[in-house]
């Protein structure tokens, strides 16, 4: 099938690409029977405008990249979601990728995206991404990037969070005023900001309530998965320290949580408190149904955009960008798993 | 800052851009030195092929396009991850969008997707697309496209499916053999093939084992979530028919009847027995367990993907695609929920 280009119309009319190019953008100092004609033969060929070639001239894909952690996973399924949702109604479309936490994937996935000639990317840092070269680089040739979830403050963009720790403090308050004494938290691995955010929070929440802060409360698993809460269940009652409340960094350790200590006889909450985090969807569907901090994903993701937007806008209009932090809410979700 | 284009690099060496591109893909009839030069120059300007003018010389994008009904939906979720992880893998990018299992959003985002010049379409069809013109249009245009889970014979393409009847009548089957004697199925809304074929599989099992096919067990929820298996289940409760084993379209609908009929005091599975259908994460948390029909999104996702990229192969090749239809195999995973 031969390709139909703006050329052949113009040929096959007897006038200039440009024309044809004007007449069917409806530009005023083109007749009205030549946007006919140029229409209608368009319409007869089945024309489409060649976005490479439009790109290629005004240097804007409307393609955007999005870079998440991991993609079957309820949170940031939610953000693809809103990230998708917002853009698709600004006219761009989003190219996802999943960096499966690796800082390399990370790295790869920028360049992949920049060989596509994306208009900006919005990234959600890699848990082993503890270099930011590859992120300043593309803000320094001027690529719109705004970070997300998993953020660094030492790069400069603007992004999109929760405020972890107070979070973290309010649902520790929670099991304080609900009467729990011993309250332990169960948290993820060491780096990621938001770990290290949700454990500060806890701890916050101890000692504003007279309580003293004992590190033995404090267990540490290894990735986020069911299974590890279910691992971490055992290590707490072998510990034999009467733990009655628990804050867990995530809905999936509190639910590997909440079933392994209901297997083990433990009735929750009466003798055990749980809290979890984030408002996955499954945190209706335990039995009992799992208290929680909700964590907004499709607001975040559509905010992300937002930004990302706002400063492509910007660049069009040459006007310089100021990188804002924009934090959303989050709050309690008070379901059984809790006195 | 100046855009850095290939003609800059050939001017500033005093050579035709046709030798820098040349030299750039080390061409075997350009001078050892002349590579070495573009390359240090291309390197010092930090220069990017430019993929639009690359894609318009050989018409090709390298980007695919992704439309599903639904994002935030375990299995749709795993078939994103299975589509993206298999188009990285031959340097292909993948645009998603969200069609709400809405047809008139699924023929536009075609059209954005033409208008970005994708290379090919995988989609998993809305629930009210009866009409295939929009599809049929464009593979017309040689456009290829291939479509998975929610599929139609009417269209002329290559597909991938589960064999739904089959792992419907399966299922029932495992609750006749089990000893249930009232079996009732909760099917979704009428219209999508995927219903159908799971309501002929269990009518099917239930006729093939000696017992009479009644339509009063038969209940239809009017969309597919939790909400809606709790509301089902009052209806069983009030049917007053002795029901003990329930075959649902879904993990989600099983789900919430299962929560439901317990909160109502009936034992599951000694008065009842329920199984579901897609092996949804949630189905591992459920109290009990949910037994249910595995329904791989990942293998699906890949799957698909890798029959797109025989189809665009076979294109540039000028060889023509004979389409196939490639079943993904399903298998039951019996969990506590039944007897």
């Amino acid at each position: 099938m031969a390709k139909i280009t703006l050329r052949l119309i113009a040929d096959t009319l007897g006038i200039s690409v440009a024309t044809a190019s004007k007449a069917l953008k409806d530009y005023p100092d083109i007749s009205q029977k030549t946007k006919r004609d140029v229409k209608e033969l368009a319409a007869t060929l089945k024309y489409k405008p060649n976005s490479f070639a439009q790109s290629l001239r005004n240097q804007e894909s409307k393609i955007i990249g999005l870079i998440i952690p991991e993609i079957v996973h309820h949170f940031f399924a939610n953000i693809i979601h809103g990230v998708i949702k917002a853009a698709e109604k600004e006219g761009y479309l989003v190219i996802t990728l999943q960096s499966d936490e690796s800082y390399e994937n990370e790295k790869k996935q920028i360049e992949l995206l920049l060989e596509k000639n994306v208009d900006g990317i919005l990234i959600s840092l890699a848990e082993d991404t503890v270099n930011f070269k590859h992120i300043k680089a593309i803000i320094d040739e001027g690529i719109p990037v705004v970070l997300f979830d998993k953020i660094s403050k030492l790069i400069k963009c603007s992004q999109v969070v929760i405020d972890d720790r107070k979070a973290a403090f309010e649902a520790t308050k929670y099991l304080i005023d609900s009467g729990c004494k011993t309250i332990a938290h169960v948290r993820g691995p060491l780096k990621p900001q938001t770990t290290i955010h949700r454990f500060l929070g806890y701890k916050d929440a101890i000692e504003a309530h007279g309580m003293i802060y004992d590190k033995a409360l404090v267990f540490e698993a290894d990735h986020l998965s069911y299974e590890d809460g279910r691992k971490v269940a055992k290590e707490i009652l072998a510990s034999n320290q009467n733990i009655d409340g628990i804050f867990a960094f995530t809905d999936l350790l509190a639910t590997g949580l909440l079933v392994k200590l209901k297997e083990a006889g433990v009735m929750i909450p009466e003798e055990v408190s749980i809290i979890g985090f984030s408002n996955w969807f499954l945190s209706k569907i335990t039995s009992p149904t799992l208290s929680t901090v909700n964590q907004p994903g499709l607001e975040m993701g559509m905010a992300a955009f937002k930004l990302l937007f706002e400063e492509l806008s910007n660049k069009k209009n040459k006007v310089p960008t100021e990188f804002v932090t924009v934090e959303i809410p989050t709050n309690l979700v008070i379901r059984n798993s809790t006195r």
